[in-house]
């Protein structure tokens, strides 16, 4: 049997059993500098360690590509890509718009995925056919906004300043053309985009667990996400998602 | 009798009632480019009238100011400072990290202040003596972390891109020497600085109501808050809040 909604909770139920406890635990960041553990990097390895044992009772046969413990099987017809703590510097400042995030490949392709903000309540999921929104103000289906123009466009990015000067240079062009930007908030800028209440996110440099999960979540909402130049997302790399086609296209042709 | 947690617990309430419902309400930002209210504007309208009801009801002797409906009784002993969404951006774009800020000013010195987050539960409160939190994981009081070095800060801004020039290069030498940097929180950063989380908030340019209620709070859980110069923080303007007062100097210094 394929992987369903069911088995997705029960690893973001396993994953927030180790990332809730350690958010805001008092704990100081400079643990990491001495050279103890802190708790976003024991978060991370002790939920992604609970993610992959769910994985290897049920799916034996599936590979796993994860942030913390490395890769295996990835020439496998099905493939689950991440990522236990997305957004770490906002996990590390108390903010709570990081994120646990579960994506499954099939032949290379991302056919279903997961968030979780486990503070807030909020968990976002796609299959192959439907995207849907659980948590406060109760569930319903995500489906992306009507915007088809750069100078409507309320734009998010995790912050311009951690681009390299190329990159950065191309994000300009675009942010001066939109209608509101804003930074800090890494996955769930995605999952707002799917949800209707964003329409562009732009994004350098990302590794394939940053983005695995969102993609069917982003399309299955309406939404279009490719690399800066139009491929695939699935490898990761420079990213841009679009609440509409025409938008992406704009997006594509200004970056 | 002069008010209590109570009664700016209600305070609160009441704006939650406005503001909430309208929160990722599905209306699209460019209504208000078109002319017609946008949810943000009625929210902050709504949520500022339910607040001046209650004050005028049991406080009719105070002052206000107000964000959207202007200001009384400015040179009363007791004036409120209320701002019913700080943070409109956040709000616009569905993340919850705007705020309701309700603050009290005894001749011209914030005394008492609350800051609620209805969508995830959070409420910071201050009176003369404490600081203290509600919400997910459970009330305990609020204390700043033991910060003292640049070296080891993190600090949250708003936006650089939102500065003015000078203000802006005065800033960039700050944010070269502290351990993080991150963007884009309002008045939610100034509370994750006197819970305990982050260590620097600079702003640039702000009103008295984006700031009064918060002061509060921050001086009682043990931080210090004060404009770039120095000077007391109730009139707004450059300001500069810091986990304690050896990281208020280091940052005042810089600035």
């Amino acid at each position: 049997m394929l992987p369903d909604r069911i088995f997705f909770n029960s690893l973001a139920d396993a994953a927030a059993a180790q990332t809730l406890p350690r958010f805001r635990s008092g704990l100081n960041v400079d643990n990491k500098l001495a050279g103890g553990f802190d708790p976003v990097t024991e978060g991370d390895r002790a939920a992604e360690s609970a993610i992959r044992q769910l994985i290897g009772e049920h799916y034996p046969e599936h590979g796993i590509l994860g942030e913390e413990h490395g890769s295996s099987g990835l020439d496998r017809e099905y493939v689950w890509v991440i990522d236990p703590i997305d957004g770490t510097r906002a996990f590390i400042s108390g903010v709570p718009v990081w994120g646990t995030l579960i994506g499954l490949y099939h032949n290379g392709r991302a056919v279903m995925g997961l968030m979780d903000q486990p503070f807030t309540g909020e968990r976002f999921f796609a299959d192959a056919e439907t995207a849907g929104f659980a948590g406060p103000g109760g569930p319903r289906s995500l489906k992306t906004r009507d915007c088809r123009r750069l100078e409507d466009a309320v734009l998010f990015t995790t912050s311009p300043r951690i681009m390299q000067a190329e990159a950065m240079a191309r994000y300009d062009r675009l942010e001066k053309r939109v209608r509101l930007a804003r930074y800090g908030i890494d996955c769930y800028a995605y999952c707002l985009l799917a949800a209707g209440f964003a329409d562009l996110v732009v994004e350098s440099d990302l590794k394939p667990y940053d983005i695995g999960a969102l993609i069917p979540i982003i399309e299955r909402a309406g939404g279009v996400v490719t690399t800066w130049t139009g491929e695939r997302p699935e490898g990761g790399g420079d990213i841009v998602a679009a609440a509409t086609p025409a938008l992406h296209a704009a997006a594509l042709e200004t970056l």
